[in-house]
């Protein structure tokens, strides 16, 4: 008889010899997760910090785990995800804009071609990436963004864009607040592309984003106060920004960092850099059945140096396709 | 008999019949405060937005409260303290910095004129921020402010700096987090220079701290990777930079805000915009004996336009003299 979980946890509670020790009463919190040496060494850090008295002990105060989110916690195939929110901004604000018909980049992304666009390079990325994300309120953008994450669906999968998030992952976010982490990401991704449904899809709270963003300006309209997106740059959340952006909006070095690719290099660098006990982890996507299988040669995500450096120093690399039982929440 | 605190807890938990309500085991959670009506708009307001059920009532992941620090948690005259620390830190690099002696602002200083520093104006003062602030990795900044903030002298009350701060606010911290508030500081002054401290102080955390910052650059370095302060301004987290700052790094509008000056009308303007209850509070100075009296036409902490909106708007004006019982956790 197969039992289902919450069935089992009654009848552990109900069988008082079986709660001799609490973790007896708790369900796999890596169910998705296979045992190999990934899981393993995911489960000792945590128990190793986490045991009063011992010399790991760390105090739950300065229990950060920062996690990458494109390629760590959701896929970033075929292109990244936020790339193609701004493909289907200028579909959905073109009605609005005649212009763009026979303006480029839009006019050659209206005609359907999304890979003429992406020939031009920064030069076709960038005014698609000004129009949707900037001249407007930061609210006005969020709803924009909210909009797009309830209805969206990956040209693969056919799936909502929130749904190719990685079960494992998720289940790794949960066990370390369990734990008493706080769990951040730290991305190369918008800070404000994130927010909106983050809390959702991880149980991250907005306050706990730290991400690439533009120049805000505080304006008083007549209706009340707004906070415009103008088209600046202020911050890249990426490589050596990673770091940077950590010590900014944390102001703690993290015990716990995962990333996926050479982007994550220097914040795997400065955890590991931190006295005491420190886990360092690596998702390498391996897995071209249940998602993508890329690395060193790769225009996205690309897992070079950074995968050496774990090779070299013992870092947890997880093999998708070995480690994970399943890849995201919708799979049986 | 007068009965101390801890013990009327214990027999308030012995007498069961007291503890039909939870309310009446607790002492009053803003014992320096006197019962007039700043104290009463807290409370209410609290019990407003916590009261399950009621149309007020709102969810504590929502509930964040932002505090302005100089001259609202903590002193900041005969200058702010952050200068202080600046000031006291040239005298202890100067034996490393010989050339000092003939270079100026550094000779004025060196010679004991705090106040000729003070009059060259940004000349003055912006060659001594940089000197004592930058050109320094993030750690060997903390440690220096560590290390001043253990030991440096206010110079009228002979006590710690980091004793200076507002008992009657630290209360309102308390309380609004056993409320389930996230409580944040949203200051002027440098997120470095209040990080070290602020935990101890306040009970807020270094990643609840939003400030003004310089920008920081990652290198590695042969011994490991440091995060370098340049000397150069990345953000000025005051007057409209605030509702910048605060979106920027909490990416929620606050519940509550508190300040003392101009430099927080903006803050409190973007948070009474939120819609539902919101609690705007400004901390007014009015008590030159037990700490200092100043607003409209004061160089430090100047409360005008603010103090006019707040009385338009029923904003709560607290009376430091009036509704403060004590101001500093050192007096009796």
């Amino acid at each position: 008889m197969k039992i289902a979980p919450p069935v089992r946890l009654v009848l552990l509670a109900a069988g008082s010899a079986l709660l001799a020790s609490p973790a007896t009463a708790q369900t796999d919190p890596l169910a998705s997760w296979n045992d190999g040496p990934a899981k393993q060494a995911i489960l000792k850090f945590v128990g190793d910090v986490t045991k009063p008295g011992a010399s790991t002990f760390v105090p739950p105060a300065e229990r950060i785990a920062t996690f990458d989110n494109d390629g760590t916690l959701w896929s970033e195939q075929p292109l990244y995800f936020q790339l193609a929110f701004a493909l289907d901004q200028v579909k959905a604000m073109a009605p609005r804009h005649p212009e763009w018909k026979t303006q480029e980049p839009f006019k050659t992304l209206l005609a359907g071609d999304v890979k003429g666009v992406l020939a031009q390079g920064e030069k076709g990325i960038m005014p698609i990436l000004a129009a949707t994300h900037t001249g407007m309120t930061t609210e006005e953008f969020t709803k924009s963004v909210a909009a797009w994450a309830a209805t969206a669906k990956h040209p693969r999968s056919g799936r909502l864009y929130t749904e190719m998030i990685y079960q494992p992952m998720v289940e790794v976010l949960s066990y370390l607040r369990a734990n008493g982490f706080k769990t951040y990401i730290v991305s190369g991704g918008g800070i404000e592309f994130m927010r909106p449904w983050v809390e959702k899809a991880y149980g991250i709270p907005p306050e706990q984003v730290v991400g690439s963003s533009g120049v805000t300006k505080f304006e008083m309209r007549p209706s009340g106060p707004v906070l415009l997106k103008e088209p600046k740059i202020e911050f890249v959340d990426d490589g050596p920004g990673k770091p940077v952006g950590i010590n900014h909006f944390i102001g703690r070095r993290p015990l716990l960092a995962f990333g996926n690719s050479d982007g994550d290099h220097q914040m795997l660098q400065w955890t590991a850099a931190g006295g005491g006990p420190r886990f360092m982890g690596i998702v390498h996507h391996t897995d071209a059945d249940r998602e993508w299988a890329y690395d060193r040669t790769s225009h996205i995500g690309k897992l070079d140096k950074a995968w050496d450096e774990a090779l070299a120093r013992g870092w947890t690399v997880v093999d998708m396709k070995k480690d994970w039982k399943r890849v995201y929440p919708f799979e049986k």
